[in-house]
């Protein structure tokens, strides 16, 4: 059994799935919440472009940027497709997004990097592994958006050089990067909590099979090797 | 004679004008602040989508925002094309585009809007008019890049409705409106006291012809011209 994809879920919806209520609800869901984030994370970078010591740097985080705000033009139109108000399927991950970037305001330029790097991987793992669950035009769509996301490994240079140049910002940049995964995860928990039907995606409905309980342990198994990968590839102990 | 187009103007510089030192730098620069007044704006314009009302008219705004960095792009792969750093072409307009900026941040959403259509209005105006003087390569990439600004039009709708609900906005506006081109101006004049080669590119230098001081006149009436078509179009008094 591989560890690196949910080989052993159960099978996605067909096609006509979206004509189920609840799971129209949660492939929605889905979308929106990917659909703000992408559009929070265009406005974030954006704003930490503004940190970098270079015009290169700049121009460097603000393609990052510009990325994910096309990201989130597909999205939008898929929603509009379905024949949903994309303000309204964003509208219930406002207050969640915004908690998250506001505990998470990089104090500088690397912190900003880190954040691009590792926060944005983390959050790309899970919508992957939530996409699992849902059709196969939806999960196109989401797995298309999220592969787009080399742009952010122009971090990495950048802040293995800075360590070099000053190994103590090592430790730093560790803690910040723990701090960046405990806000996603006490987030993603607020949503989970909040969103019946996007948490039943998952975890199986009354009427619907899900992941079972040790699936989802090697769910966030395979989630916290990925985040490990990324903190040793900026040179950080995770 | 027509007002519309620097018609009478002397011939643009023939193609191979790049291999006279003075022209090269001069086109050097207009390409190098035209790349970094369209990375500055797409800064400006992500961080004051963050005061839009709703996530549509965030959505809409930041699409400026990443047309204008699509914009850059373009001027920078030209630079890199011509063997010129684009960083260096870039620096000496650092510190006036900055200023201008600083001078000129919006209190709220309505004035980031008009900032969004005068300013840049007046901006892309103005570099129209220096593309006139430059090679036919040069010249197309400008107008190219500067012809795709159709995006800001969202911003007529949005004021308007503004106006009609309190027409009290109406005069802080076009107060705001004078301000733009005031600090513009400024700033342009500045420019054109520290780069010589940018300077004589419009005006002419030694050993080549440039527009006479009549033309210049006609150039500022339509400069002025379309400025107050544009404060018109928002429904405010230029």
């Amino acid at each position: 059994m591989s560890d690196a994809a949910p080989s052993d879920t159960p099978s996605p919806p067909a096609p006509d799935a979206l004509a189920d209520p609840d799971y129209r609800t949660a492939a929605v869901e889905l979308l929106g919440v990917l659909a703000l984030a992408e559009l929070t994370a265009f406005e974030r970078m954006s704003a930490d472009a503004a940190l970098a010591p270079t015009l290169r740097d700049k121009a460097a985080l603000a393609e990052v940027a510009v990325a994910e705000f096309h990201h989130f033009q597909r999205l939008r139109q898929r929603l509009e497709e379905m024949g949903v108000d994309p303000e309204e399927a964003m509208g219930p991950f406002l207050a969640p997004l915004a908690s998250f970037h506001e505990h998470t305001k990089p104090a500088d330029w690397l912190e900003g990097l880190v954040k691009a790097y590792v926060g944005d991987g983390i959050a790309a793992d899970f919508y992957r592994e939530a996409a699992a669950y849902v059709d196969e035009e939806t999960r196109a769509l989401v797995q298309e958006v999220l592969a787009d996301t080399g742009h952010a490994g122009c971090a990495v240079d950048r802040v293995r050089a800075a360590i070099e140049a000053d190994p103590r910002v090592a430790g730093r940049l560790a803690l910040w990067g723990r701090r960046l995964v405990g806000e996603a995860l006490s987030q993603a928990q607020r949503v989970a909590a909040e969103r019946d039907e996007l948490s039943a995606l998952i975890v199986g409905g009354v009427d619907r099979p899900g992941a079972d309980l040790a699936e989802i342990g090697r769910m966030f198994a395979r989630l916290t090797e990925n985040h490990s990968k990324r903190m040793a590839a900026l040179g950080l102990s995770a």
